[in-house]
């Protein structure tokens, strides 16, 4: 199998090196060529000039984008240049109807099409340990699996194409009110002149107990937001999951409110910062006493 | 040490057992007699008749009542009975000012004052694994330690009286805005028509797992939701957060929000029901198209 690769950001890169590493790599393309050709003359991959080249010479195209037009993009240009029988697999983190929207183009071609997005973060994106949260077609998704296996630890098929994209968006959800319990409650504590390393201690082992505490209190309550994952990033994809819901009439009150406090953490400048950087906001409310 | 047991509860009865095992428990005493006399038959102690009199043959009590006005009404029967260099642990959950007073209160009679609330609940209790998260004075810590360590594994000192019902409340704090991560999140997924066995699979190994997801997860799914703790528990502590919170001139968005949404379950008589039953409001919203 010779797999191309679009799109070689913080995520897509190591992942990248991954399929390389596990030799299924063939050729790679990134809009901003500079990066493909450093990691080509790094890896001895091909660099192809745009992305229908890379279609040509693979049987299965990978997807690492930003956003829902960014994918179709790439989808338009790789489509025609694919055999029947190709795979494109979407590891960006988009709408479902996108990924339907996609799948219904390539499917004008006779090419199958998997939204995989993925969570673990460049760390996991490393040590080829993510968990890929797959939709489509359970052949193609067979097909597909050394591809993923050489880039995920822990594959799960969610369902038809969409099924990936909505559980991401379900995860993006959990996280924000994940964030929003911790950082509420951290910059209570600290307003109380509670002793913060001992309220860790005291909360991570119950009912309380969650991931984010554990890896992110201990730099929250120094007042440091290392990444991570970025506000920015958070941002985009609960815009996502706000549309999602929209298509049920629906507002959901944790994802409206984590979009309120992060528009105040972009506009001050902090979106490069860890999500965790919404104890700021919790911890003001205390500093100045506002409502 | 002869320790005097007060509210023989949910909670209190198991960890009352806890210190008869210990060899510690003197007397008992409860509000419902019925209560006590059955307790005292069954461990073979004395069954007070009342507070004051079991602070007479006690040189330390245990108080695990409700709400604030029991414990200062306790601490009032217990302080003129008490010997001086006499302890009393509080582990009932109540606001921080209240454990200061009735430390105030108790001081006057030479009595030493521990507010301990604990978590784990009545498994816990039961196990005597309860955290217990202390507030007061050092020394008093150290004599009372043996009795808490019959009850709890984890003890962690807070910091002075009041400490320890400052930590409760920040854990009550996280805990809700979890409630409310998880189900607003599995009601998205649910909308989704996500497979939701394999959705708790996907999401509980990354950024997103917690306790609350894998302990009360899999009945939420199937729309059950056995205790756990109450509904009308978590809204009693809310209202001390709130509180707490209000004495800072500041109000804190998921206590508000989840206070409004158990009043809700409240009225639909669901107070009884597990807190994760959160998720019948949040799956609502999807059936009616509310916003």
């Amino acid at each position: 199998m010779r797999a191309g690769f679009i799109g070689l950001g913080a995520m897509g890169k190591p992942m990248a090196i991954n399929l390389h590493k596990a030799g299924l790599l063939g050729s790679i393309w990134n809009r901003t060529a500079a990066v493909a050709a450093g990691l080509a003359g790094e890896l001895g991959c091909v660099q192809a000039n745009d992305p229908g080249a890379l279609a040509a010479v693979s049987d299965l195209v990978v997807i690492c984008v930003s956003g829902d037009d960014d994918v179709l993009e790439m989808v338009d240009a790789i489509g025609p240049c694919l055999d029947a029988g190709a795979i494109v697999i979407d590891c960006s983190t988009v709408s479902a109807k996108t990924a339907r929207e996609a799948a219904r183009r390539l499917a004008s071609f006779d090419v199958g099409f998997l939204d995989c997005p993925v969570s673990g973060g460049t760390e996991g994106a490393r040590a080829g340990s993510l968990s890929i949260m797959a939709g489509g077609d359970a052949d193609d998704l067979t097909r597909a699996r050394p591809v993923l296996e050489a880039m995920g630890r822990t594959i799960v098929h969610m369902g038809p194409v969409g099924a990936g994209q909505a559980t991401k968006a379900t995860n993006q959800i959990m996280v924000a009110g994940i964030n929003q319990a911790v950082s509420e409650a951290l910059a209570f504590a600290q307003a109380h002149d509670l002793p913060m390393d001992r309220l860790l201690t005291a909360l991570s082992g119950g009912a309380a107990g969650n991931w984010f505490l554990s890896h992110r209190g201990p730099t929250m309550v120094r007042g440091e937001y290392p990444l991570g994952f970025k506000v920015d990033l958070h941002q985009k994809d609960l815009q996502i999951c706000a549309d999602m819901a929209a298509e049920y009439g629906v507002r959901l009150p944790i994802i409206e409110m984590t979009r309120h406090h992060y528009t105040r953490l972009l506009a001050a400048e902090h979106g490069d910062e860890d999500i965790s950087s919404l104890f700021r906001i919790k911890s003001e409310l205390f500093r100045d006493g506002e409502t």
